[in-house]
């Protein structure tokens, strides 16, 4: 039997980077979309409690339904799995993302909440981002890349808890030089916000910054990045710093 | 001179929970408090990037400034620590929380969302959550074990990037056997929506679920409330898991 494979993203149900996606996925199996209405961009983990979902069917072919929702990524992979997928997905894939998810920014991204949602659901997953934010950013140079990564997925399963952070550096096909395996880079956002006044007088503010990440080691995901790899991080839903368990027994005695 | 603390949450700036852990935060140093306007439940660590956020004043006394913000708790510690704290805090608390966070649902939480941003930001935090979602709990027994978390990471600090996630049972305070420092317990959330249909015969679907966590081992968080104890989890903003690095290698040899 096909195996199913179930998309998602947060840039909205008609990003760019979603039609090659599941164009690609095709290839492998039967493909569902849920994806969010619009933009969903910065939603990380969040999900819908304080209303219920809609959702509209956008296309039904061989092989291939689009549904959009107007949840969170997160949101869809939930009621996607549950409701909308003929089965259970035997892989689910988000993105390709229209800008980078590396290093922290995994923390605030939908593109990769939804992945790690599907771990914590128990199936194979895998985001995949593009370092250029436009909404037409080219992503051919992308799918030698995907299209390896989703056939050695479906083939040999990934270890149980993990899923793929998958980052593109936005260049030519000819200057990618290959795939390496990383940690996050250690970063921070500074001046997030900039303070303005509106026209009578009272402060706002909009969310802004700058990414610092400075001599990130060679192990990790911006050093790939920056010199021309595709980075693939396994990341785990279990938030847990084991080692500080033992580090921190001092903390339970009261006086 | 005194510490900074800053408190948010993700019940919003009127919380009950939340004028405890002011309330008892005031005996250590001065407190800004920033949190979201209403409810913010399931916000994960997202970012309000659509619309510019707005700060409403709503106290300021000796010591004590409270402020309410149209954000998510991220957004709070962003900004208060930006632009509403007289200097850089010395620490974050978020909570109390209505309701558990333990397990998998660090995920979903937007009063961890905080916490984690906070650590991201280099600051020590901890969140708390008492096992009670009722906006009318008593949070009278947690009081204790609030206080000496906060004495003792303002005394000693705590190892870098790691914050704490605590939970506190739902019990008299003579019921409370104490602190165990734990891992996240693995769990599930299972049948996750409800699927009605509206007056006009058209399908939507609410946000329910059952948690489902079998048999905790001794070691982790479910296990510790289950017995009665207040249960701390060391946590860090790394998704990186670490030993699937060496085990994923394979994955970078293209044909």
């Amino acid at each position: 039997m096909k195996p199913l494979i179930l998309i998602t993203n947060d840039d909205g149900f008609a990003a760019k980077g979603l039609r090659l996606l599941d164009e690609t996925a095709m290839e492998f199996g039967d493909v569902v979309v849920m994806a969010p209405e619009g933009n969903a961009s910065g939603k990380s983990h969040s999900l819908t409690t304080s209303r219920p979902l809609r959702v509209r069917e956008i296309k039904r072919t061989e092989g291939l339904c689009v549904y959009a929702c107007d949840g969170t990524p997160v949101d869809c992979v939930k009621l996607a799995t549950e409701y909308f997928c003929p089965k259970r997905p035997d892989l689910v894939l988000s993105g390709i993302n229209h800008g980078s998810n590396s290093s922290i920014n995994v923390l605030y991204s939908g593109t990769m909440g939804a992945v790690i949602e599907a771990t914590a659901l128990g199936i194979d997953a895998i985001g995949f981002s593009l370092l250029n934010h436009s909404p037409n950013a080219d992503f051919t140079a992308c799918v030698p890349y995907v299209r390896h990564l989703i056939g050695r997925v479906l083939e040999q399963g990934l270890p149980a808890e993990i899923s793929l952070n998958v980052n593109i550096p936005n260049l030519p096909a000819d200057q990618l030089r290959g795939i390496r395996i990383c940690h996050e880079a250690k970063a921070q956002w500074l001046d997030s916000f900039e303070q303005r006044i509106d026209p009578q007088g009272r402060p706002y503010w909009w969310l802004t910054g700058k990414f610092a990440c400075s001599d990130p080691p060679e192990t990790s995901d911006e050093w790939a990045l920056a010199h021309g790899y595709v980075s693939v991080v396994p990341i785990h839903p279990d938030f847990t710093h084991y080692p500080a368990i033992e580090q921190l027994q001092g903390l339970s005695a009261m006086q």
